[in-house]
């Protein structure tokens, strides 16, 4: 039996608790999970690639098989390059499920061996997304419930400047 | 590392080729799928549960790590005596999204250690569903395109009647 | 340039105001609209075949270029029985959208030289169903703005049994 | 400034946590909330009315400004019979939307002078129904998750049975 | 009985008659409705706050129990500054609905003792956004059944230059 | 009986399978049909009008009934200047219907006689969009399966600058 490797891809622009439900419900599943942070430059970010993995290195250092990568094309030349044939997903509402239709759809004519499994968020974290907690973060209204507190720290500091 | 289990849970009344494509990939991906028809009895059924269980083996006859089952109650009651931690699901449609969603839910609520993965069939049989083969087979319609050789010809027996 | 004949299929159980809108829409870019009452031994119904065919008569009685027509079996095989190679059908929400791509779907398996048109059912009319019309009727209340003249009486003469 | 009343209408077969937290919130708005037990003959029930109403009155008796009522007919002709201009409905997921939004269109048809206004349901709970409590109940899985415990201890009758 | 106030936000650039609708339909069940001009500066206007404020007083002059004003920050922390406790929304179409939803959870997050209230916009404007009413103008079409005469002018005006 | 003309209107940049599909279909259908590449300043376009136009005459050369044409305003003006009474669309996704919906209804205030034809996209090509070919191109990806021959020849171009 081989190593089941799973990739989790996303902005985490920065990751919240909503990603961290998906991540560790993947790394009880499969062997090891591969959290990659794409880079795409059409996108404004908040925080530079290698602080978005920072975080998320830090918020999942007691998830023994995570690693976390960067990715700068499409996904689909990423993953030819690992061993993993499965890329995850954290579905929240009927937008988001539309648009990851599209993309899977997609990334089967790109690459058919691949599979794409999707989770559903916890209930709990169905609504948030990094945009809405750097909205609410910018107006200093507290985020502790939204984001791990090295999180909620980091972007105290952006905001503050 | 130990064998990943999926469970693969449907009515199957009968197979159609969406299904056997949600099943092979999970195959893929997977150890050994176990493929579960539920017994659901306010529901009723063209084929028997036996009949069900038997046009799935024959169809998928040449995967070696597809097992085939049936569960009476609970589909979280039956996980239980496997040691499968994972279901498997094909989405279609946002209206299969908002109900999968809702027993997935349930599900965890039932028990958390067991995880949903969600694929998407393939656009091909996105529209394809149990239901809409028997429709077109009551009306000697072919439905050779919709599932297999086997199912078409149990399918025309059923409706000679 | 040869004549082109489109088919509005549909239960019309019975006629209302939304059908209407949509069947005159119809009439107006078609050269021949047949409106195709289905019928549906699966689905009870408050008014057998012939009524809804003469409330539809009835109804469309000014807009000359209507036939109206009754259907057994698929649709797809009653219209090899006549020269159209449209289908006409309304849209109000997501939930008919999905509906209407699914039976599209495999209208096209069946037939691709058959295209279904969708319009958009006008906004003053997008809540309404024959099913809600029948529920507001039964309770006596008046439904005056949702169905013609000829219909109301139709549903207070089944209601008043 | 008049007293302002909202109703709250529904099957309740039986109430569960979901409910209950649209009531709460409603009452904590309005002057009075009155829960509305829609007799629907059309639709079997597992509990009476009588019963359903008991389990409301045994789950809202410490919110004081509720009282719990039956309606046989259309909800229109109900309204009438109070001073209320206002129906709370709780939303979960974009099925809910489209029927409510249907229903409320041809309330608005019957009487422009009700509002309804529509509430979240608490995340939590935005998978929870009647039914899929009814569903887990039967094959005695437990539910007080989902169900306040006379509620609970209700259902467990029912299914000994 | 204490005087019940809701808040009714949005960008409103400008006001139409969708917007006015809600607002309309909302002070007759509230006893004042503050309708609150968002000055969000990551989004980019064609009327400015000043102007905004000014098309919404001047269309809702004859609703007596309407006060118009703004806010720079966080919606929530804006209501902490009033006595109301209720939030007014509009609904259109799925979208909407998905989007409010996020919100909702967010601000309940943020102040659990405000409550939001969806209404159904009036079929007649469920199709009606500031963005199109200004698409249309732009192209001097005429914008006359989708907001008041004097926004009309409004937007003559900025098209002029 | 007159020429029954429909208008294809969309961006275009550039065309894929998809739009050639339901072009084809409309022109099955109609006597002719015009392919109309919206000149929006608004929006950023990767290809100029005159080029999505030719690789629109190029792509559709073999059909006989198509001619290709641009418009710089709202389409409801361009339309007036024709004799066709028709908008043929494609529809995909959920999200598609509901702006689609609403482009609609406004198009019906601006001029009611025209009417507007939703076609469903063949399931093959139902993730396809102009954006998703250009975000694959650009990173070198084949596109030979979403878009003809040309127009992949033109995206190469395009992004070896």
């Amino acid at each position: 039996m081989n190593k089941k490797q799973a990739i989790c891809p996303g902005s985490f622009d920065p990751i919240t608790y909503g990603h961290l439900d998906i991540i560790s419900r993947g790394a009880s599943v499969f062997d090891e999970v591969i959290v990659v942070v794409a880079n795409n430059q059409s996108k404004s970010s908040l925080f530079s690639v290698e602080e978005r993995m920072n975080l998320i290195k830090e918020t999942t250092k007691d998830i023994p098989n995570i690693k976390v990568d960067t990715c700068n094309g499409l996904l689909m030349d990423y993953i030819r390059t690992t061993d993993a044939r499965v890329i995850l997903r954290g579905l929240r509402a009927v937008s988001d499920f539309e648009y990851e239709m599209q993309i899977t759809s997609i990334n089967r004519k790109l690459d058919d061996s691949v599979e794409t499994f999707f989770m559903m968020t916890n209930n709990q974290y169905s609504f948030l997304s990094s945009s809405i907690v750097k909205e609410v973060a910018k107006y200093h209204s507290p985020v502790s419930d939204l984001v791990p507190k090295i999180v909620e720290e980091a972007l105290k500091e952006k905001y503050a400047k």
